[in-house]
């Protein structure tokens, strides 16, 4: 009865309704939105960083889940919209109230957002929200997808995508690895969609058994356990964020066993291409999952990635809303 | 020697200068703000959501008790009307340092605020404060009540006679059932000061006696304790939210017990007439106060009186503060 | 091998580059900086309290200690000069997640802000974020210190300035006296520098010894131990807030004894000179350190403080980041 994620972020003309996951989009929505996001990336070094694109939207940040840093670059990329911007942390509001999730939305649709950018601990919030849209006949507003749960961060793997065509212009050539806590991360799973479509012909997880999910190989990528092996002759490093406060008891020794195996030391990547770039979705760990002379160092894009992430998030909501 | 509300509410000329309570205000005051809303609901609809009137204007929510719900309202209200809008939530904040309320609200006056938006666990702390700037000899910021304690919610109070307006046109023929938990209700305080200056000849009220004031028959209101004979042949039912967290101890024997009693079901909505509307404040408790298949009816207007809330709230800061 | 807090201060052409403390400021930037104020107290009773001064900068509000009131000023201020104003509450955020403060600061810096204000529990930290800043390159981010530790809080020194000056007209030819709690307060620090720079012939401290900083009088400052002798002919008395939340034990039997030896009464004042003004930095601990008949009565300048705190703000503002 529910529509498919990939139904529902489409419209009828095969635009973009909503960001809800990178999973079954085409290559060419993909693509415009990194075209998109080009000139954006010059307007933040104007004096003036501000286009008129949303001037008069209200574009609601519904934060069921505290994140500063990603709330943060969603309200900059709007207010460099123009945008009004509400902020909403519900998990101290109205669900505190015993209010419903789709109870919360009704009433602010009936606010009249624009927009509504999700960041929920529950995979499918987003797409629930969505889909409800839907079902009330409401086109007018558009959701974006902030990070559900372990299912979905598109936006961070779009910009992850808009890091890799600026300094390796072409995908259709690369190798590309990815390291370290794949089955708690979201970033992981919009990155391996993000890169399947776009053409990226070897696309590497390099993780312990115990943090990857099964049946990996399935979303197309090429299992490593090993960092020499999977790191050789790669043209893309992108570590993961260990996340700590996701894992349950088991699943790892410690975060010092984890560096000593699956840490980015400069040791471990002299095994990638002389020019390989090293990313990271942040806040990073130094010292575990990243030594800190990679994350300095001469390969690592990894702040470049913030700065095109506002960017790629003013394209996806100029795209959305801009008219 | 203090001054009582409306004294308070009306300037020398008799305008709106503060919006404190619903309580004693002119029959006139109360239809110019509905007429002053009704064309900023189309506001809403435009491409650009935006009107000049409080441009420059400083706004500052000043939030004693949370409320991100009614908080956005007023700052989705103030951002449509171009004004700059200060969120204080001042739990965390100097009164936990020991200054005073009105240490508080003049050094926000030395800030040249232009209006205030109060929302206080104390009954009368708006109108302490507009007192104050009396005192003070301050004729420039407006203080709006955002609710205080149990005592008002003007605001609430107004829109809900909007939206009876919208459906209703005429309020000289109706006959109004406000349904539960009006002891701890500021909503309901309000809801029956406005209804009855704008000449609605019979409200009723319907609950069990431990959930009422004493000598609730003096504010004007018929008393039931059944909702078979309260709602015979009402045009409107207004539920109200069940106060949980306000109810110490044996007013109630519990949740379900008032669901079974007062709580609002399709078969006890028979009674009203057959184009009756149902109205609720929200946040919703369903399967408490309103039954789900009657919150999402044909009668309800709940979603709409969201709508209202906005360009009602809009035409009170612009006749307080648009010059 | 890290620069003197005056080096990063000031650019190569002798302009404010950061505001970090008052200490090794030229005494030119200090009048300048009031000078610029005077206009912005003029903005605040216009209609329209606004300027493009900073038309589509971003301010970022990096509170890492939490302070509504002093936040609440520089967002006024910042939203008066038309900048985009993001608010960080950083306790609750990345650092929680164990990144750094200088990645976070990266961070931000690749997010192109414009201005950081910071507040921040550890003396040093703006001064740090600043140094980095240097060190990275990146010379187009304005720091604002808005109070670290013991440290500094520069812009209420200089509010203070504004207020005295206001008052006073000149400052070489006062007697200014500061009470209490001197070794916990930034602003008795930031006050101190000020007064001694613009050219105040003597300074005083009133305290008891256990909350004087130990060679308090290399600072240049005459110590008092008593209220009568310290306050005879003083022009203005500058009261510090008793900072109970920062004091560990024996400092200080009561805030009961402080008020009977060091707080400010009617009586007390009547040895400083007929015309002198009384100054608080807020928030005021009535009964403790000034009893409210002086707070209240016609030697107070409190609130006058607070209006020109907003205007001395966007005078730093605009002189860092204005064009």
């Amino acid at each position: 009865m529910r529509d498919k994620p990939q139904n529902l972020q489409l419209n009828a003309h095969g635009e973009l309704q909503h960001l809800l996951t990178i999973e079954g989009l085409p290559r060419e929505i993909l693509t415009r939105i990194l075209d998109t996001a080009a000139p954006f990336t010059e307007v933040a070094e104007r004096e003036v960083k501000k286009l008129p694109l949303l001037r008069g939207k209200s574009v609601f940040n519904l934060f069921f889940e505290n994140s500063t840093r990603t709330r943060t670059t969603f309200e900059i990329a709007a207010k460099r919209l123009s945008a009004d911007v509400i902020n909403l942390n519900i998990n101290t509001s109205s669900t505190a109230k015993g209010e419903t999730l789709l109870d919360t939305v009704d009433n602010l649709v009936a606010m009249q957002a624009d927009m509504f950018v999700v960041r929920h601990a529950a995979s499918g919030a987003p797409h629930l929200i969505a889909g409800h849209l839907a079902n009330i006949g409401n086109r007018h507003i558009h959701v974006v997808n902030a990070g559900d749960g372990r299912h979905a961060h598109p936006t961070q793997g779009l910009l992850d995508m808009y890091t890799i065509r600026h300094y390796k212009k072409d995908f259709s050539q690369l190798t590309v690895a990815i390291i370290g806590d794949v089955l708690h991360s979201r970033v992981a799973r919009s990155q391996i969609h993000a890169l399947t479509i776009l053409g990226v012909p070897e696309v590497r997880v390099i993780a312990p058994k115990t943090l990857l999910p099964s049946a990996v190989e399935r979303m197309g990528v090429r299992v490593f356990h090993d960092m020499t092996e999977g790191l050789r002759g790669v043209d893309v490093v992108m570590t993961l964020r260990l996340q700590n406060e996701r894992m349950q008891g088991a699943l790892l020794p410690s975060p010092q066993e984890f560096y000593k195996s699956y840490g980015l030391t400069p040791e471990k990547l002299q095994q990638a291409k002389p020019d390989a770039i090293v990313m990271h979705p942040g806040p990073m760990n130094r010292g575990v999952e990243i030594d800190s002379v990679v994350a300095d160092g001469a390969h690592a894009v990894i702040l470049p990635q913030v700065t095109f992430g506002i960017a790629v998030r003013m394209a996806v909501m100029s795209m959305l809303a801009g008219g």
